[in-house]
């Protein structure tokens, strides 16, 4: 097990990445205000994980309720996060009652919400399942739901007091949910680690096997660079932007081809193609580099080409992304592999082009 | 215009009370983060005083977004805040934009929730209406909306950049909902400012007939002593529980009679009514004070007795309170008037008996 610290002054929490971790009470033990947890998890991973994880709480004398919600981000809505709500008061749950959100992103957003909400904050942890949610969703205290008009507009900055990140979950993932995370994993070389970027492209293949070694240590690596990114920059003023690699044409995706068609990491894997493309018409990456990107996401098994919306689509839904501040349009683009930055100049013809350079 | 000053370190805010302050765009523009504010009010105070606001603001050159809730707490619920929310959407607001609640405590609760909430939070400005809302529920942060299982249980801390309490706009209070907003005026007086307890035995009459001088001098030492006390302990740690002096008892007569039928601040006065007949069991209050605390009351036109539910409904009521830590009843006893304690060894036959005397 490796132990990683995310320095939030008296917020600080430990990340512990690791296999077997699910049965380890004694490790959430020294977080909990009370004995007392309450249990969020849904339809997909409560059977699988539910049972391990609640056994070895009540065995260490904590007591347990859980809630299962229907699985997928339709269900990251209002009325879901009421079935927490509803369990939480229905089990009479006080607000020194910690919630352990089990599951993937989802689970955790949702969860994480819940605690922020429930009588005005209660405690909170969270247990990933997803290879997304332990290199990105699960750090960094974002939580929210979606609403109708749009994707996660309703939410909070809430830190968990613990996250603990069990690799041997991840057994049962789904191969396109792990390329999923791997989106995120490549990211964070590109955004400021050369040195993960250059590993990356030694043992990408490692990763896709599945080989818990190699997963721990790109997990372990991935959260300390959010990590360090969320310390920095807790509530997303300024360097935390730069975690939105490939993410304002990659919600273009998600949004023009209706949410569910393309999975996050996928739309982030194509959208970071559309931003290297762009950063390449600026002059900083060369062609070569744009294409030692788009192999390792091949590599991968993620599309590296959009979908043929047309560019004007994409700038009409990226117009509408949460990170327009007074209608200026804020990209993240890369200066050179391994350096993020953020550009507010881009030209729109520019823009165009690249995306259209990068649909097939 | 008298202003005091919250002290949250960098989230600290001023409160400004005097009269005629809707009109005065002057004091918002400086919190503003852009030129863009949206206004939530009610349909009560929406036709009395938005437009006084709103057109202040657009001939300050911002732009003014608005939505009118339905008046009442029974639209304090997730689907009336929801109708924030879509506002705010269809209107592309951005998380700069500054959100006003423009209204009594629900609309200052609801749209400060909202607020804490829209893109995990947007700056805040309070224009409180109401007398409970301008020396209450507009200062301190809490902000909420009710669940069908609970009031106030799903909600956040989250503290305006600005309370604006126009004085002026207490003219069309309901004599009844004036009364209600004593109770909690009252109340700072007696957990701890002897002074100002004294000063509302003098004048309470030039309250309840509406004399500004009088009003502005206690709403001014009102939201005094709970910007001390929020200051000092933000998320109810300690003593900030104070402020629920009579409180536990009054939400037993709010729930035991379904709320709407007693407004807060009454149930709040019966309530603490109770709490001074525990005192005086437990031998901190002689009769004499007792009576003081209820002739106040009285002069405010509230109910010094509670309605007759039997003491065992109302200690079962008491039980599900969100004070309860631990399954333990924590209640806020006077130890002498203007001094309130927290108290968590009060026995069950004490109370019971305190209950039952103040029941007819
Ligand atoms: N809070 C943040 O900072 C942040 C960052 C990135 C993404 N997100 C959010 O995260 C969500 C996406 O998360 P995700 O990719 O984990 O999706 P997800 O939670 O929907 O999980 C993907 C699928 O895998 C299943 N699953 C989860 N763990 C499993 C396991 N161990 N074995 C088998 N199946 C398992 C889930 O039930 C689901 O069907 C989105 O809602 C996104 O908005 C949040
Ligand atoms: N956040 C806190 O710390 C806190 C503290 C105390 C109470 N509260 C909450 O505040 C709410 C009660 O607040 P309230 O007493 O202001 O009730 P309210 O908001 O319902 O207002 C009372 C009535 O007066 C009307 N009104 C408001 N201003 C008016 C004006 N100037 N002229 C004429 N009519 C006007 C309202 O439309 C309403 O009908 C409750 O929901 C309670 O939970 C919150
Ligand atoms: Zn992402
Ligand atoms: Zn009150």
């Amino acid at each position: 097990m490796q132990t990683l610290n995310v320095a939030l002054g008296d917020r600080a929490y430990p990340i512990h990445i690791g296999r077997s971790l699910l049965g380890r009470a004694d490790l959430i033990l020294p977080h909990l205000r009370t004995r007392r947890v309450a249990i969020v998890t849904n339809d997909t991973v409560g059977p699988l994980y539910l049972e391990a994880l609640s056994t070895a709480l009540a065995q260490a004398g904590v007591g347990v309720s859980a809630v299962s919600l229907p699985d997928g981000e339709a269900y990251k809505d209002w009325e879901t996060l009421n079935r927490i709500f509803d369990m939480l008061l229905a089990e009479r749950c006080e607000r020194s009652t910690t919630l352990i959100a089990l599951g993937g992103g989802v689970v955790g957003d949702m969860g994480g919400f819940a605690a922020a909400c429930y009588q005005r904050g209660m405690p909170f942890i969270q247990v990933p399942t997803t290879l997304l949610a332990q290199v990105d969703s699960s750090v960094g205290g974002k939580t929210a739901i979606n609403h109708p008009l749009g994707k996660n507009m309703i939410g909070a900055f809430y830190q968990p007091r613990l996250v603990l990140a069990d690799i041997d979950t991840l057994a049962t993932l789904p191969d396109r949910e792990l390329s999923a995370g791997l989106a995120e994993v490549i990211k964070y070389g590109l955004i400021r680690d050369p040195e993960f970027l250059a590993w990356l492209e030694q043992n990408l293949e490692r990763l896709v096997a599945r080989d818990a070694d190699a997963l721990a240590y790109a997990i372990e690596r991935s959260c300390r660079n959010k990590a360090e990114v969320v310390a920095a920059d807790e509530t997303e003023q300024g360097e935390r932007a730069l975690l939105n690699l490939g993410h304002t044409f990659g919600h273009a995706i998600e949004t023009g081809l209706g949410y569910g068609e393309w999975l996050h990491g996928e739309a982030v894997a194509a959208g970071t193609m559309m931003a290297a493309e762009l950063s390449r018409r600026l002059g900083w990456l060369g062609e070569a580099e744009v294409a030692r990107v788009g192999a390792l996401f091949e590599r991968a098994r993620l599309p590296v080409w959009g979908p043929l919306l047309g560019a004007e689509r994409y700038l009409e839904l990226m117009a509408h992304d949460k990170k327009v501040e007074a209608g200026r349009l804020r990209l993240v683009l890369l200066r050179e592999l391994g350096r993020a930055v953020i550009h507010g100049d881009a030209q729109q013809t520019d823009i165009a082009a690249a995306i259209e350079a990068r649909c097939r």
